[in-house]
């Protein structure tokens, strides 16, 4: 509470202000339209001095929020994309795309590294948010402590420090994982892949998410697994009458899902449906492999509850990392892998072995002693703001008819383009223009969503996303008009 | 060539002498028994002080190759090992053994973390040779000057200066790499687990040797794929005759093979072998997977060259590693994967995306300008006096009838105890004892090597090591005798 109550007090009385106006916007207390209190009067109201009241409202200015009009004072703006409805989960469409002649992903990618590519493809938090240099000097602190035992394996499962870290924050969304049930791993991406690995062999089938994250369905495919694709709702997440409706029909070795702020939709499944999700595949002993890398960063209110905290019997494999809230480049992820703990762990052992210690040191040290909840708390208001931002500036550029996903944390958004568009036609003229997207059709096992994109908002809004976005809105016009 | 000759300077004279009379001994131009010139007669021959060679005399006793006859002056000591015979190919035993009931393997490995045992067990290097001080200052100036982007991927296939390093190196063996055909992994690990994804399918059958690294005959189980053993020849590696006729009796889809300084026997193929292997291999397509990761470690002479040196159509996918020469927990490692390029790329890029950059890019550095080559001196240097320390130490303990390896180089001995002594028995015994050991059962598909070890000979010699070998000696020739 003591510390609570010094942040509070640390914060720009500006900025305060201008986030208490965006909440009473975004709860609708303030309409599109409201005339917003005289800078005057709010500064009486609030016991602030003028020159603050004028700031906050700048702020809210740069925002979008509100806008000045000649001799009447501030008004709150009519937010287009409060208009715009939310894709629907019947969007799957039959039409396969040509997967393997144009390989948008490869490029995709390999775009990340050192591209001079409006970023808006790959799921990427800008380096700006991120604590790197804070990270940096815990790193070499580390280094130096250790000294010339820096250099050892960490071998699997990795060490009890990291470990003891990741089960002391399981409670945080109800779980209580205990530091002997975690295995330290290179990202998440290497805890999907060795939860894949623990509970499926080669031909049998997963079912996953329509959307879901382009990298799991291609490593179902690389593992020699076949994905099912059931469709999620943008509010409620996978629809479990279809669900239930494929385990009648056929045998499903692993369901892979992410319940909390999906990539790419953005949705929280409510609680009522991860208990009866959890309860309908432990009455068929079908493990659930559960992907929770984004759950930390919720837009507002309380970290979302886990898959995992309504799993009594261990029939979560539960993948997570630090790849998105802190330091996707030190590769430290976890999985606790219930009852396929031994098998994911002999596996992790052939596979790599070992992650690199003095990375993973760091960001246990980050966690413990570095202030991470306080720095979450403003990185997710980035990110909220970064996604609202950008959900205006896709409204004001794209064609009308398109919908646009609102998710609920995270920093990505997914975007349904009028019917005629080919998002990965879109993706090479984009890229063409110095513009990264991520084209829908990656996003399901047999290239559905051929008229869809995901956004990425992980960066602070400047000049280069607003006219990247006023140029994807021109092709996607163009490509609408064809 | 200027360097060269600096480097001879710098080295202090009595080491120059007592090398080269190290080398006296072992070209058995000095014989057990000799009497070495006395000391005012090698330093006049020589043009030292007599301080220096009475010093050089005084190293040589401490390797245990002379010793002092009370007014006699030194003498060559007799040295045991010497007599002691390597083990033959034929001992691959049909006698498989209960792999799962008693798993060493697991313990084996997570004995390695923060562990009290004796470390003969895992292949590790001491950390103590290791330039982890220096390796640390390295990464530490490297987060620095990056700052805030020092937290970003280092996505597949990973950072140029990195590759650029790899490529520039490959001359020493033969290679002529260039950057963009190089990937860098997780250790050789994922190296040798991506090159096998890449050529072969679950089900599909691969040659091994036979003894051949524990880690990879696992890992080609956990892969679903079948292990064929092929035996070495403990001078010539691989029996190519052997393997002729395994090739003409089944399809096969790829040989794994460490023809330099093998794991466990030690040995380099000599490269009329590798050729005749090479075009063997070539004449079928078959895929050859050369794990190269202790290459650098000759005890003399010059490094040996690579069956990428003689693979002109990219049938060679090339594994290595800097966690044998330089630090295990910085996980850099990589993969040259010839006409397997693309696909192996595409697997990193779903396996784990990334590997730690900070880590990677202060290994480059390392190499680029951290004295590399004049560091690999002496780390050579200590690995071979090791190895020679250990062999004299089991032969002294031991019960006569074993054989023992004369690696060329690295860290490791491999050696044969009376048929009669259950390895895994002994792995167990040991443990207990407070000493880790690999028993040979581990090294082969099939559970052959019943009675074979693997010793560890990466840490400086000291009495906690002497006193572990004799310990050792005590329960082999208890098992024996039972």
């Amino acid at each position: 509470m003591q510390r609570r109550a010094t942040e509070r007090v640390k914060e720009p009385a500006y900025l305060r202000l201008a986030n208490l106006l965006e909440q009473m916007i975004a709860s609708r207390s303030l309409r599109p339209g409201d005339r917003v209190p005289s800078v005057r009067l709010f500064s009486s109201q609030q016991r602030v001095s003028i020159p603050t009241a004028l700031q906050a409202y700048s702020v809210l200015e740069t925002r979008k929020l509100i806008e000045a009009r000649p001799k009447s004072g501030f008004f709150v703006r009519a937010r287009l994309s409060e208009l715009v409805p939310t894709p629907k989960a019947a969007a799957v469409t039959r039409r396969a795309s040509n997967f393997k002649e144009t390989d948008p992903l490869a490029a995709l990618l390999s775009d990340h590294t050192g591209s001079k590519l409006v970023p808006l493809g790959a799921a990427l938090p800008s380096a700006e948010l991120l604590p790197g240099v804070k990270l940096a000097r815990t790193l070499a602190s580390v280094a130096r402590k250790l000294g010339a035992a820096g250099t050892d394996y960490d071998m699997a499962p990795g060490t009890a420090i990291m470990r003891h870290e990741i089960a002391r924050r399981s409670l945080e969304w109800g779980g209580a994982l205990k530091p002997d049930e975690l295995i330290v791993t290179i990202g998440a991406t290497e805890a999907l892949s060795l939860a894949l690995r623990a509970t499926c062999k080669p031909g049998d089938t997963v079912i996953v998410e329509a959307p879901t994250y382009f990298g799991l369905a291609r490593m179902i495919h690389d593992l020699g697994l076949k994905a099912l694709a059931v469709p999620v709702d943008s509010t409620q997440g996978i629809d479990l009458n279809v669900l239930e409706k494929q385990l009648h029909q056929q045998r499903v070795s692993a369901c892979v899902l992410m319940p909390n702020f999906q990539n790419p939709v953005g949705f929280v499944m409510p609680d009522e449906q991860k208990k009866r999700l959890v309860a309908m595949l432990a009455k068929r002993d079908i493990p659930i492999i559960e992907d929770d890398i984004y759950g930390d960063l919720q837009h507002e209110g309380q970290r979302p509850r886990c898959l995992k905290a309504f799993d009594p019997d261990g029939l979560v494999l539960f993948c997570s990392s630090y790849s998105k809230t802190l330091a996707p480049g030190y590769r430290v992820g976890y999985l606790a892998a219930g009852r396929w703990h031994e098998k994911a762990l002999a596996l992790k052992r052939t596979g790599t072995c070992s992650g690199t210690l003095l990375a993973t040191l760091a960001i246990a040290e980050f966690l413990k002693n570095g202030g991470y909840d306080r720095y979450l708390r403003s990185l997710r208001q980035s990110y909220r703001q970064q996604v609202a931002r950008m959900r205006e500036a896709i409204v004001e550029s794209f064609p009308p008819g398109i919908s646009l996903s609102r998710p609920q944390g995270g920093f990505l958004l997914w975007c349904e383009l009028p019917a005629k568009v080919d998002s990965i036609e879109l993706f090479w003229q984009a890229r063409t223009a110095g513009i990264s997207i991520a084209p829908g059709p990656l996003f399901s096992p047999n290239g559905s969503f051929r008229n869809f994109i995901r956004i990425n908002c992980g960066y602070p809004w400047n000049a280069h996303l607003e006219r990247a976005v006023g140029i994807l809105g021109h092709l996607v016009r163009r490509l609408d008009s064809n």
